[in-house]
């Protein structure tokens, strides 16, 4: 039998009462479900840094489980609430396009339903917290074995973020920082293969206005304090500074350029 | 047979290593115990907010979970430590009143208890820290079945906080702020139902000095950027910027005024 | 059945996909594992920190539940990753001494082999994520039953830090403060027991210039903002303001010197 799991990804923080209540809902449907946190920090509304976390993070999970995603600026409006099935994944999530990147990354298709079955959610319903009153619920019934065609009809349409990818020419590649991680790494658009691309050419890194000393493989290759350039576990560019922090000595974060120039 | 599910509500933040003892502690009593983190970011020692968490959170669990509370300034002294059902709920936590907003939810009288059968707390005993010593070993026992009349004898008195209470008067309505969530929305004491009984009159709300432009029915309808009133997912008015920061805006917290005026 | 619980310690903080990525790697390996979050909010990097935190809450947990511990400032390098037992309990770490508190109260020596059978690590094999690659499976490996000793072999040195120890003179005890913890108390290095010893002789404490008026069992023996010293309940010297915050009056930290002075 699959275990019944439960993974939450919300912008709640974890000071406000909001994750809690999910966690309760969700035990109310089904008390045997284990509830796994993957983070409570998602920036404010920030779709683009749920995009990033989820496909950072999701394809290391086994199928079966059921990802709850709560970033929703748009509660209450007119957006669908989804029930995603992608990479051999399954997500609930509104529709802002949070789960862009795993539809990148996967091979075919995703199937994607509207929530519609309100019977299956939470009465009375708040106008501005449907994680707790519909997503929370259809997952508790999901981890119990409901099937998903019984949530709503199919969809063929559905939102995409236009997120930034890098501009390749015949001697440079511009990308931009993505995601600045808690020790202060800069991870970047760009791919590591394009990088690997250039082997054995002279290459030279710029993050903003400041030139990276050194490409490495690992942190421990440099001594404390310089800043390198290496192929990140995310499997792309990264800026760091060695036992340091390269966010706070560019003062830069996501948006900042990097550029990957070939000959000096 | 109820799944031993064991919740911490705490205001020991996520960096010290309080949180992980009394996991530990729980978890040697029973090792099937599944504990689920609430928050361990209630503000220090502050027994108001602990109580308005607990009344919008526990509300949501299933009856059965055992809710062990540990916001607690007045460990070591003669406080005592209560075995609390309330509402169907169950709660271990100090005799603060941090459960003070349930209480007044229920429509039953709580069945109180003190803790006083020593035999089912971890020895030796620290004087500092009961929520390790005493109240997650008391909660891994009745995680395994253990009734609650062997924890100590039922009690008659117990700590209520005087949470503040809307005044209203012919024309108004006047409260506080009591809670901040972490997008910056504020949240007061005054009940939405209190809004809606003045329908189709027209109202004015201000927070400190400030008029909030707009009642919406959810942040989606205003402008990103507006200061809007709503009923909050908790039943409360709220005052919140669409898409920002109202705590922000209007360098306003827990405590800042809040106003209903009918008519202009 | 020992239940297959784990727990996780590390410096990622808790919004970066990197504890979620790890999470669903031991999901992958044995979906029924139990993940129980000890903190991801150890210091970028401070393995003194972790030896700290591990000290004063692995000897809670029983026996049978793997520790996995991520403050890994030497990823990459030629540092072996460790499974350790010490004291009853199991731990899987980088060689870097994050375990040296552990093993000081342990009465007998630990096992430690040090990881290199590759094949129970997840490949492809990032250079700087050994947590998400090697501890992350191997823990799922062990929670399903796998013997240690087909991790790889026993290995008779490993790294050890050279955490401070007080100095004693006749009439002084020279320590430091090792340890704030949220609320700002200042745990020292210096055991509960030397006061003891003390007990009856007029004592002086100072930290940093400070001196400290009172000694108290616990907090509540103070008025609010009394700056108190008392036997924490972590055993050791631990200086407070009752319901206030030490570090923050006294603009001490970790370092900051913790003298007791017999007679006046």
């Amino acid at each position: 039998m699959t275990e019944p799991i439960i993974t939450l990804t919300t912008d709640f923080g974890e000071d406000s009462p909001y994750v809690a209540a999910m966690k309760g809902v969700i035990l109310g449907v089904n008390p045997q479900a284990r509830i796994v946190d993957l983070s409570h920090h998602i920036p404010p509304q920030d779709v683009w840094q749920a995009a990033f976390f989820l496909g950072t993070s999701i394809p290391y999970f086994p199928r079966g489980v059921i990802h709850v995603v709560v970033v929703d600026p748009g509660v209450g409006s007119a957006r669908a609430l989804l029930h995603v099935e992608v990479g051999g994944h399954c997500l609930l999530a509104p529709d802002n396009g949070c789960w862009t990147e795993l539809e990148r990354s996967s091979p075919r298709p995703p199937a994607v339903r509207r929530l519609t079955e309100a019977c299956y959610w939470r009465h009375p319903m708040s106008r501005t917290f449907h994680g707790r009153d519909i997503l929370a619920p259809v997952a508790g019934w999901l981890s119990r074995g409901l099937l998903p065609e019984k949530l709503g009809p199919l969809v063929a349409e559905w939102i995409r973020l236009e997120t930034p990818a890098p501009v390749v020419t015949a001697d440079r590649i511009h990308g931009v920082v993505v995601f600045v991680d808690h020790y202060g790494n800069l991870i970047s658009n760009i791919p590591g293969e394009a990088i690997a691309t250039l082997a054995g050419r002279a290459v030279r890194i710029t993050v903003g206005d400041e030139e990276v000393l050194r490409c490495v493989q690992t942190y421990a290759e440099a001594e404390a304090g310089t800043l390198v350039a290496l192929v990140s576990s995310s499997g792309r560019l990264e800026v760091a500074v060695a036992q340091g922090s390269a966010a706070r000595r560019l003062q830069a974060g996501v948006g900042t350029p990097v550029t990957v120039m070939v000959g000096k």
